[in-house]
C-alpha cells in the first residue's frame, strides 16, 4: 500500500514503533487503536519459529490495554509466543483506490500493529476472563448462554496475554493521489470502488432440536444490511 | 481459532510447514493455495526488524509459483525483508461459528501460511511484470488503461519475490463441533452466521473531470450483488 492520506496513531513513540514516513497525519488518539482491534475477528501473529518469523491468524479478545490469545497446549505456534516477542496486526480494507497511473494504485484500509512480549496467564480468574472476552468479541452476548469451559478444557487451552502499549495505527481513506500531470493529461478514470463486510442471514445446526430460536443478539447482528466487523 | 473442521493443503512437507495437528482433513492441493491467494487483497508479512517479528499488511501479486510485494526504498519493514526468511498469511473469514459451549466457538476461514526468503528482484523486466501482477491483482483490467511507472517511480520502487514453495492452506467449513453431551443437554442454538465482502457502487475521484465514465471492469466489479474478493 502506499503511504499517502494514511492516518497514523503514533501510542507509544518508542524507537521501535515511532512512524519514520507519512507522519504528516499522525492522529495521537488511543480510541484509534480500540476501534481498529474491536472492529475486527481476525488478527495475525507473527512468531519466531526455529529462528523464522511465521505469521498466523487467530482469533483474539480485548480487555482494556491487554490483548488475549488462546490456543491449544498442543499448538506449537502459540507455544513459541510465550514470553517472546510477538507481533500482531489486525487490518480492514475498505475499498481499492484506481489511480491513473500503475504506482498511485491503493487500498483504503485501517490498520493496527501491536509489538511487544507474549506473556502466558497462569491465573485461573484471568484465563476465564480473557477467554470469555475472546468469545464476546468473536460473538457478543453468547458467553453467559452458553456452557463455559470445564476443568478439562481449560487444562488443555494456553492464554496469551499482550499489552497495548506499543502499537501504531495507520487509517487510508478518500480518492487516489495522482501526479498532477497525470490529472491535467486526464481522459482516465480514478476513483474507489469500497469494499464492505456484510453478515448473512444465521444457519441452524445440523444437529440442533426443533424449537431453538435464533439468539436476538445473532438475529441482529445477521440483519444483511448491518455492515460487519471486518 | 480450533482446529476441528479444518482442511490442511500440505503442499510442502518440509519439517516446518508439515502440519502437525489435524492432518485429518489436509488435500494436497496446490489450487487450494492459489484460490486463497487469488481471492485476497492484503496479505501479512512477517519479518525479524531489530531482532524480534513484526507483522505488517500490505499488497501483493502472484506470478505462477511467486509472490510479488513491493514497497517504497524508504519503508524499513521491506528492507528489513530483503534476503531475510520471512512469513506471508492472507485469510479470509467467512462466518462465525456460533456453538452450544465456549470453548467450540470458532470461524470459518480461508488461510494460506507461506514460508521463504524474500529475494529482492533487480531485472527490469521481472520488476515492471511484478507490478503489473500487484496492480491486476488489486485492480484487475486497470494495469492497460493507465499510465505505468516512469524511471522515477521504479527507482523509488523496490520489488520482493517470494517462492510458494513452503505454505499449507487450512479451510475450515460448516457448522460447530459440540460435545455429544451439550447437544444432548440441548436448549441453544448453534450454527454458522456467515460472512462476507460486497463491493460498493464507484466513486469518481473529486478531481475527475467530467464525460470519464466508470471502466467495464470496475462497473461489473462494483455490482452490489458481486461477492468481493476477500
Amino acid at each position: 500500500m502506499t503511504t499517502h492520506d494514511t492516518h497514523r496513531v503514533p501510542l507509544s513513540p518508542t524507537p521501535r514503533t515511532t512512524l519514520t514516513r507519512s507522519k504528516e497525519r499522525g492522529v495521537d488518539d488511543r480510541a484509534a487503536l480500540d476501534a481498529v482491534l474491536d472492529a475486527g475477528l481476525v488478527c495475525h501473529l507473527g512468531v519466531l519459529l526455529g529462528g523464522s518469523p511465521v505469521v498466523v491468524p487467530t482469533i483474539y479478545g480485548r480487555g482494556g490495554d491487554t490483548l488475549y490469545l488462546h490456543g491449544s497446549t498442543g499448538a506449537g505456534n502459540v507455544r513459541a509466543a510465550i514470553g517472546a516477542d510477538v507481533s500482531i496486526a489486525v487490518t480492514h480494507v475498505d475499498g481499492v483506490v484506481y489511480a491513473r497511473s500503475a504506482m498511485h494504485f491503493s487500498m483504503n484500509y485501517r490498520s493496527a500493529v501491536i509489538r511487544g512480549k507474549a506473556v502466558l496467564v497462569t491465573d485461573d480468574a484471568e484465563r476465564t476472563e480473557a477467554l470469555r472476552l475472546i468469545v464476546e468479541h468473536a460473538a457478543p452476548g453468547s458467553w453467559d448462554r452458553v456452557r463455559p469451559p470445564n476443568r478439562k478444557e481449560m487444562a488443555a487451552t494456553m492464554v496469551l496475554a499482550l499489552d497495548l502499549t506499543e502499537a501504531s495505527v495507520k487509517v487510508r481513506t478518500g480518492g487516489p493521489n495522482d501526479d498532477a500531470d497525470d490529472v491535467e493529461t486526464g481522459g482516465v478514470w480514478a476513483g474507489v470502488l469500497p469494499l464492505r463486510q456484510v453478515w448473512g442471514e444465521p444457519i441452524a445446526a445440523d444437529n440442533l432440536e426443533p424449537g431453538v430460536e435464533v439468539p436476538a443478539e445473532v438475529a441482529a447482528r445477521g440483519t444483511p444490511e448491518s455492515v460487519a466487523a471486518g
